[in-house]
Parts: structure tokens; C-alpha cells; sequence
């Protein structure tokens, strides 16, 4: 068995002010309406049927499966969210339902281990008859992750015992032996599953298995073309037509090692994406850590947005193809940038670099969280950057859009994911390998890290993201030499360190975006860090198309937008100066106390009527006002913008 | 019976370089190869099947009807364009082609008067069953233009004849009367056609049932209402699926004289504006006449590219809303171009004002001859302002978009109607009312107008629209006085004239873009008029999302754009420097001839790679090169750009 290369604190509490109240809407709002929802008592809402999926298939309940075939995904997401909010916030109700989930779930086990309520209770006969479409693999790795978090937080092996035994099953069924099914997954989720398991079991089975599904994917003769011969068209087929390479949808095209763009579903390409990252970092397999850092490449500086959305087309959920980042007709779905921190944290963990950690923050603070609402009651599951109502309502290619954040979803991914998200944000701040402590994030919080064998508590406090004074305590159990090492964000221009008062020289300490402080800590040893926070113009590559001669306002981690409350209709025709001052203020009564950034734009006169001259439209100033882009529509519906024309 | 506010020329033969080499085109390759096409003898082509029908209907073969419902209007439209290429260049063998297709016309027609082969054949009880999406009236219509067309040009009357039979036959089944039906074609076309069949015929009975068709629209009941209760879904009920206001569609959705926006099916509510402009010259409707200016007003200054396209979205080939004009999902269908042209030219019957003439020029000059390759073999149907092969390739929602023009379409209702347009064009030059002629359109010609009742011979001479030195010859049988009125075009900053050598000040005597030049004519009086042609940068109304910050270059009435072949491609990051000097010339060899315009701009260095930055692209300086845009693509596939950015 080999070993992370970079493994995780052990305990990590979040106490930061940001990230708390998040923390506290999926335990107060997300969590508790989504059991509400998966057992059907929303009001006016399609139900979901998937507990009584649940009990149908454990003999309990009479009647027939309803919902999407990996309807069972909602309850294992519910599950893991669970798990992680009862390891920040210990709520004895709550752990007494989940685990009443988890015997509901144990019933509807199958003697030889399978669990999945659709085939069980429908097409018995069809068990891993179509892999392509039917997400029954999928469902079982939302499961084994949910078991893994379940047991992390309460030590239970119930959870982890059944999965344990369906994953021996699903063994049993696949894998390179003749005897086995020579397949993989449509929706790949069940790989960085089985990594997960492994680690919490040390049972090599699992990592094997991940590795088979990911050494299998893409092969000649391809599996899926086998199994569409032998199949009727599945649901997703009409989905996937369009792509020239059919297979492209799903990352199956070619072996993954060869594949070098991103391509296809994005949250399918994401989800294998960390799985081989976790796979890479296990196996020190470096043929497959390189195909990850291209496709990481290619993803984050060819295909992704700034809010860190990925996914430019509503066609297949997907990419499209380098530098093709419409702000209108993306598809940018909360999962996909949900699955982005996911790869990120793999990436940190395989190497200790700021390029993984700046994409894992901006997905953070961006284009995950902008797909709840701030009551944590309404959910986007597509999050544009560049709404004009009028025409989300008469183009039939925009119709994927929505302009107001929606109650919730016949297909429910996106909010539990979010959840399962929000809830462990403490799983990602942290890092640790053998004598280097690293800060990844500046959430408060308070963590014990494994550096130079002993346990380091460090503590971090700050009013980040608004403000980028941070102040960490270093309090290792004994005084001793080790380092400690601290992200220096990609969007910041300089930095300040203090150790104990005394300013600490970066010079040479500085390797891949991060900062390494080594020296002989004490118990009371105190790092001030300082990051100055300005309002920053960011610009795109000039191979964006849709970008060209526009500015999109970032201050520290944080994209800002207008939003046509604030700024008025036609939002596209401000434009703001070169050498314009852009402000900022923190208003503690706005969209739950935010940092907003004012300034000084030029908007025509409205004086203007042909549509076609040769003289420059009269331009007049006005302020505007710009909000976090996260935040935006939770006051009323109208245009939004992230990238502004410059003039 | 009144009269036209402004009559047309008696004749007009186009001498112009320009345009005679487009109707060389038309009377050489597109007449002769729609002519194989309609007798399915195009190798590799699906099959017309267009006369085959007609034998069938005609008793004269066996078989079923091919194509679509509307395939007669194939015929119908080859016979208009061969009308107006015979007035031209008369062609004995041609002509006695048309005849014969004349006389199968005849034998196929049904004893009552009807004709239309789909129903003849393989519907029969089906007649008139459903006017919303069977187009029998819109064949019916091409029908009657052709007949009138073909009866101007060679006297001959017996098309007239088929197709007063068929009018009078119609007549018998529309009406006010209860007896008949209270219907109204799905697609309009005949509303147009009548208005030409009764001023050819002076039978009043077909101006009024042009004028029922246009009044019994949009009224309640909705007639399409009771069709739809009786009928199963139509062929094009899902295309017009989407429209909120079902019947926006084709214009049904109120009574034409309510309306003031143009929405649905573009090409439609061309067709329909024209024949409301024609009814209101004819009848004096005042009413009818404001509704329509309303109308051009809301396409011309609100809904139109700057190539004279319409037609913003590929869902219904329709409107979409004000100032919603992208570049790169646009349907802007060159029939819609060319109907354009045709209400245009209805507009300045109405009223002599130069912005109908101004329209009528940029559609004529940009978005309808782009339609057809400088050999008149391929054709576009479809005409963007910007292309990105990858992004057509790639994403769906512009999967309407060809990057290379097409042989021929199997709905081929663009290249014949670019091809009587193009044999028509002397049509558009002239007009005369009372004691004024009107010189509309600067195109080599000369032309036999009435002017205070004697015959005045106008003969233009030009380089236009390369060179804008125009000679005007006045010709009156006598010496007189009357006027000679001279459209300034509106892209004409300054215009110089000159009667027989001297100054003419233009002074008071400009009213509406014509300046009026009243005076004693006599035989040899030549008139200079000098429109200086420069570069001018278009800009769009600032309400037009994807044109802010960038310009469309126009000389003359010419619209340029950037091609791949001359500027390499990523060509919406080239950035036109807002002092940069534009200079134009004459290419002989390029194109068939054309001016372009080249200049010098900038583009990002190569060496960027981060796809977000704080950091301004660097630029150097470029030599771009511009070409018209109606002639791009006819060397080879790549990215094309109207609108660039300027910096």
C-alpha cells in the first residue's frame, strides 16, 4: 500500500463567519426540506418517491418505483450532507433518522449485496444491462461515499458494512477476468468511491477495482457499442446524439490516459477527472498524474469560467471546446463546479500547488454557491453569467436558463450536492505531508494536523473573504522545527507575513504559490498574514470570443456582477472607463453583509434611436453598483452581468 | 379604382456592370440548373420532383406526389425568374421551355380552377383542409406572380388565364359571405400576388380578395383555432410549438392593422407588410398605411442586421425581439432579404422617402445576393454576420448555420427567389408620380418613365457601388418643365451635383433624401451626381448586445467583413484601433472585382496562455484586410466577422 502524498487533518472545526451561516442553512433549511422532499410531503412539488423506492424494495411498501433511474442518488447525497453537518454540528434526531435511513437501506439490500431500488423493484431481469444510461454504478458510489463520510463522523460501521458488501458484489461482477463483465460506468462517480473506501478500509479490493474501471474505460472493442447492440435505445441516447464521437459523452472515447481535452458531460468528465488524481496519488502511477495535470490544464485555462463553471453547452450537459465560454448559453451546472472542488482537493493532494488551490477557491466562492439561494430554499442548477430575461423567454436555446432560482428539481442533483459540499468545506482548507503543515484556504477554523509525527493544532481567524487580515496560531504539541506552509492566492499582488510581530521575508520561501515558514514553532507562536484586497479588472484570453473589450470585477477570491436592480435594464451598455475608480464597502445589511464595489461606468443617453449610425452613441456617467456574483438574484428577477464592456 | 401614389417605370434595361453580371448568372446558371433540378436530373441531388408532379397531377404519369407541400412553388418561382430574364434577354428556346411548362401547368389544373399538385394528388379531399400549414394559397400566389410576370414580358396571356381561373375559382371559397370560408393562408404570398393580378387585369374582384385575406386576419374566432380542432398536427406545428402566442407564428395573432411589432415567421410577415402597403396605395387605406409604417419602423430600427437580414432566430426562421440581434445564431434567411426588397419597393410607391430606399439598397447590395456564390452554383439559405466553424460544428443551437454556401436545398425556396429578384432589378430603380421622376437606385440603365404626361427617357451611367460618379441623361420627347428627384443615399455624407456642367445647389430643395430638381428639361441635359464613397464605421444602437464596442465597416452601400483566408483566424480579436486609417481600392482579379478596404489594426501577441488575467493581452499591429460581405466565402471555409471590435 502506498501512501497520499499528501494527506488531510484529522479534525477540522470551521468557525468562520462566511462559512458558518452556509453550514447552518443546509443543516437548518437544505437538509431538513430535502428529507421532507424524499419523502414527498412538498406541497406542490413532483414527489420523489425515493424513500418509498426504498421501502418497496425492501418488501415494505406496495407500488412501483418512480423518479430517474438513479433517483437513489438523492438519498445517499442527503446521507453524506448528513454526515457532514452532524461532524460539525452533533444533532441526535438527525443521527437517529439517518441511521433509520441506513436500516431501510440494509433491507433493501439484496442477498448477494446489490442495492439499487429501480432494477430491484423494476427490471430485476436488467441488472447492468445498459452501463451507459442506467447509473446503477453511479448510485452505488453516492452510496460508499456516503457510508465513508457516515463512518468519519460516527465511527457506525452499519453504513460502511453494507456497502462494503455490495462493493464486494459489484467485484464479483466486474473486472478483466473472462468470467466478468468487462464494463465500466456511464456516469463515473463509483471510482473516486471505491478510493474513498479503500482508505477507510485498507482493503486494496476496492482501489483495484477503481483502477479497473478507470484502466477499462475507452478500450477497443468498446463496451457500450456491445451493449447498444444488444440494447433498445436508453433514455440518455436522444441526449447524446449530437456528439460526432458518440462516445465523447461520456469520457469513454479513448483510453483515459490519451485523453488530453476535456470533453462531453462535465460532471461525468470531473468526477473521473478526481478519480484518477486519487488513483495517480495511490498508485504513484505517473503516466496517469500527467493525463490529469493535462486535462487540468485544459480545463482550467481553455474551457472553464471565471466563476469556475464548466460546461459551455446545454447539449450533453457539456464542454465544447477550447476558449468557447459564452456567458448566455452556458450550461455551468452547480455539480460540475461542486465536482471541480472535488478535483481540485485531489490535485493539492497529489502535488502542493496554488494553481489547484486558486481553482478550488473560485469554484468555492463562485460558481458552487450561487446555486442556492441565501435562505438555502432555492436552487439554480444552471448558473449563466449573463441573463437578459426577454431572452430566456423567446429563445428556445436559452430555455435552459432559468431567471429565478427554482424550489427544487425533478432531477435533484445539484442542491444535495451542493449541500454535501457546503457541509465539509472544512475538509478542504487543510494539508499536511510528512513535515510541512499546509493552508489551503483562509476559512476560520481550527484543525489538528498531522506534521513531523505530532499533532499541530492550527487555528485560523479572519472576516475572509471580505477582509484579508488573517490570523493563524501554530500550536504543536511540542516546540519543534517543521513548516508551515500558506497559499499566497493567485489573485493577490503581495503579500505580508508576520511571525510573532516580526515581518517574515517571502523571498525565497516562495515555491508554486506557496509560501513555506520553516522554523522551530512554539506553542505561541502567531502568524499574521495580510492579504490586500483590491478590486481587481480581470480580463480574458483574446481567444474568448465573448469576452473581448470586457472587464468581469474580482476582489480577493470573489467575482462580482451587476445586477439590474441595482444598475437598471440594459446592463451590457454600460461601459466602464479604463482609468476608472472601483470602490469597495462592506454593507452589513445587504444580501446577508457583503462586500459591493461602486464606481463611476458611462451609459448612453437615452436619447439614442437609430439603430445603425456612424456616430458614437452620447454617453452620460452613472454609478454602478456591483454585488457578488454568488449572491445575485435574491431580491428580485431581472438582467444580470459578470463581464462589463470597458470604454 | 385609384391609382398608385407612384408609378413604375414602362421599361428598363440594366446596363450595369455589377448587376448584369448577376443576371448573367441568373440566365445562365441558375435558370438552366434549377431547371435540371426540377426535373430531378441533378446527379447526387435528392430529387425535386417538382414537374414530375405536375405530369401526375396532369394525368400524364403515374406515381405519387414528392416533396414538400409547397413543392409547386419551385415552378412557380423558375417561371417568375425566367419572366424577367426573358424581358432582358429574350430567349426563344427558353421561352418556348416556359410554354410548355405553361401548358402542363394548364393540363394539370382541375376542372373548377384549382391547382396545386400535393392535394391534386395525393389529398384531394383534403382541400383547404389546413390553411395554417399546407400552403396551398402561398403556391397559389407564386403562381399568380408568375403568370403576371410572364404576361408583362412576353403579352402572352394564357398563363394569366390558368391563374385567373384559379383567383376566380378562390374567390368562390374565400370570403365574408357565410357560404364561404372565413380562412386565410398559413404562409402569405397571395395577398401580394392578387394586388399584381387585378393592376395587370383591372378586375377588382382580385384587389378585394387580397384585401379580405388581410382584413379576415388575426380576427376572432381564430380561424386556425377551428382548423386545429378538426385537424391532426401539421408538418410545421411543432416548429411554431415554442411561440408563446402560438399564432405569432404567421402574424395571426391580431388583426394586421393592430399590430406594430413584426414577430413570427420572417419571411411570412414580409411577404404580408408588403401586401399591406400595396393595399394601402391602392385602396388609400390610411389606417392600413400607418400600420404599416409602424412596422417598417419596428423592422428597420429595431429588428434588422446591418446586411439587411431578418430574421434573429432559427425557431420559426423569425423575429425575435427588439435590438436581439446576434451575429452567430441569426436565421436572417435570404428570403427574407429579398421580401424585404419587395415591401421596400411597395413603401417608396407610398411615400418617396429615402429611408425605404436606403433599405431597400443595404438588403439588395448585403443580405440577398450573399445568398448565392459568385458562380451561381451554391447557395446560402441562411446568411450569419460572424462564423466560427468549430462552433458550428460543435454546438447545436447553430446547427443552421452551413459554413460553406450549398448546391441546392430540398426546401429550395431561397435561389429561385434570389433569382427573380436579381432578373428583376430594373424593377427597383425608378418611380414617377405626376410631374416628378424618381431616381431610387443608382444602377446603370436606361428607363422609359411618365413624367407630366410624355414619355422621358432616363439613362444612367456608373461605376457604382465601387465608384459613386454617377451620369444621368434626361431625355423628354419634348422640352419641358418637370422634376427629376435624386435619392441621397443616407450612408452619403455630402452629395455634389452638377446639370450640365454647373453646380446645382441642393440647398431647399432636399425633402426626405431626395433632392428634387425642378427645371425646363430638354433633350440633352446630362446631370453629375458625385457621392464621395469612404470607409465609415457602423455602430449599432447601444441596445444591441452584440454589437457594443465594435463596428461594422461600410463603404457606399457596401457591408464589409474580415475572412480567415485574409486576416488568419480568431478573428474577433482583432481590435480596430478607433484612430486607425481605413483606405479603400479597386482588386480587379479578387472576387469578380470588388473594392476592399484595408487598414491596419491590432492582435494579442501569441505568447498569452492564461485564460484570466489582470493583465491587458498584448497587441501588435496587424494589416487586416476586408472584403463585401456578399462575397465571402467564395475562396474558402473559415471564421467571417461583420462586426469588430474596436479599441
Amino acid at each position: 500500500m502506498k501512501v497520499n502524498l499528501n494527506t488531510r487533518a484529522k479534525r477540522v472545526e470551521v468557525h468562520d463567519a462566511f462559512w458558518r451561516t452556509y453550514m447552518k442553512l443546509v443543516r437548518d433549511q437544505v437538509i431538513p426540506y430535502q428529507w421532507e422532499a424524499l419523502n414527498d410531503r412538498i406541497p406542490n412539488a413532483s414527489p420523489s418517491h425515493a424513500i418509498e423506492n426504498l421501502k418497496i424494495a425492501a418488501g415494505e411498501a406496495s407500488g412501483d418505483f418512480h423518479g430517474m433511474v438513479f433517483q437513489d442518488s438523492d438519498v445517499a447525497k442527503w446521507l453524506e450532507a448528513v454526515a457532514y453537518s452532524l461532524e460539525t454540528d452533533p444533532d441526535d434526531q438527525l443521527e437517529q433518522t439517518a441511521d433509520e435511513v441506513i436500516d431501510l437501506l440494509g433491507r433493501a439490500q439484496q442477498a448477494d449485496g446489490y442495492l439499487n431500488t429501480y432494477f430491484t423493484i423494476k427490471e430485476p431481469e436488467n441488472r447492468w444491462g445498459s452501463l451507459m444510461h442506467n447509473h446503477e454504478l453511479y448510485c452505488a458510489g453516492h452510496f460508499i461515499e456516503a457510508a465513508v463520510a457516515y463512518y468519519n463522523t460516527t465511527g457506525k460501521r452499519k453504513f460502511l458494512d453494507i456497502m462494503c458488501r455490495y462493493a464486494d458484489y459489484i467485484d464479483t461482477v466486474f473486472g478483466e477476468d473472462d468470467s466478468k463483465l468487462s464494463g465500466y460506468p456511464g456516469h463515473q462517480e463509483i471510482e473516486l468511491a471505491l478510493v474513498r473506501l479503500y482508505r477507510v478500509t485498507n482493503n486494496d479490493k476496492y482501489l483495484k477495482l477503481s483502477q479497473y474501471f478507470i484502466d477499462a474505460r475507452g478500450n477497443k472493442p468498446h463496451y457500450f457499442d456491445e451493449e447498444r447492440e444488444k440494447n433498445a435505445p436508453g433514455v440518455f441516447e436522444e441526449m447524446v446524439q449530437h456528439f460526432d464521437h458518440f462516445f465523447e459523452y461520456n469520457q469513454s472515447h479513448k483510453p483515459v490516459r490519451e485523453q488530453d481535452k476535456a470533453v462531453g458531460h462535465a460532471v461525468r468528465a470531473v468526477y473521473m477527472y478526481t478519480a484518477m488524481a486519487d488513483l495517480a496519488a495511490e498508485t504513484g502511477d505517473h503516466v496517469l498524474a500527467e493525463a490529469t495535470k493535462t486535462l487540468w490544464g485544459n480545463v482550467t485555462q481553455c474551457q472553464m469560467y471565471v466563476t469556475g463553471g464548466l460546461g459551455s453547452s446545454v447539449h450533453g450537459e457539456a464542454f465544447s471546446f477550447d476558449y468557447d465560454l459564452p456567458n448566455d448559453l452556458c450550461y455551468t451546472e452547480t455539480c460540475a463546479s461542486v465536482g471541480l472542488v472535488f478535483w481540485a482537493r485531489r490535485m493539492l493532494d497529489l502535488e502542493a500547488n496554488g494553481a489547484y488551490a486558486d481553482v478550488l477557491e473560485r469554484a468555492l466562492y463562485n460558481g458552487t454557491i450561487s446555486g442556492m439561494d441565501l435562505d438555502g430554499q432555492k436552487f439554480f442548477y444552471v448558473n449563466p453569467l449573463e441573463v437578459q430575461p426577454d431572452a430566456v423567454e423567446v429563445r428556445p436555446e436559452k430555455g435552459h436558463i432559468t431567471t429565478e432560482r427554482q424550489n427544487w428539481f425533478s432531477c435533484a442533483c445539484c442542491p444535495p450536492n451542493l449541500a454535501r459540499l457546503i457541509a465539509s468545506v472544512g475538509h478542504y482548507i487543510y494539508g499536511s505531508k510528512k513535515n510541512t503543515g499546509y493552508v489551503h484556504l483562509y476559512i476560520g477554523s481550527e484543525a489538528e494536523l498531522n506534521i513531523a509525527s505530532q499533532n499541530v493544532v492550527l487555528k485560523q481567524a479572519s472576516n475572509y473573504p471580505w477582509d484579508g487580515d488573517i490570523k493563524l496560531s501554530v500550536k504543536p504539541e511540542q516546540a519543534a522545527e517543521f513548516t508551515i506552509a500558506l497559499r499566497i492566492p493567485g489573485w493577490c499582488r503581495e503579500a505580508t507575513i508576520k511571525i510573532n510581530g516580526e515581518i517574515f521575508d517571502t523571498g525565497s520561501n516562495i515555491d508554486k504559490g506557496y509560501v513555506y515558514i520553516k522554523r522551530h514553532w512554539t506553542q505561541n507562536d502567531v502568524i499574521e498574514f495580510e492579504l490586500p484586497l483590491i478590486v481587481e479588472r480581470v480580463k480574458s484570453h483574446p481567444k474568448v470570443r465573448a469576452n473581448i473589450g470586457k472587464v468581469a470585477l474580482q476582489r480577493g477570491p470573489i467575482v462580482y456582477c451587476l445586477e439590474e436592480v441595482d444598475n437598471g435594464s440594459n446592463l451590457p451598455s454600460l461601459r466602464l472607463p479604463e482609468n476608472a475608480l472601483l470602490q469597495s464597502q462592506f454593507e452589513p445589511d445587504l444580501l446577508g453583509g457583503v462586500t459591493i464595489i461602486t464606481g463611476e461606468a458611462l451609459k448612453p443617453k437615452a436619447n439614442e434611436n437609430q439603430l445603425y449610425t456612424t456616430s458614437d452613441p452620447e454617453y452620460i456617467k452613472t454609478d454602478i453598483k456591483a454585488v457578488p456574483y454568488y449572491a445575485w438574484c435574491n431580491r428580485q428577477k431581472g438582467e444580470m452581468l459578470v463581464w462589463m464592456h470597458e470604454k
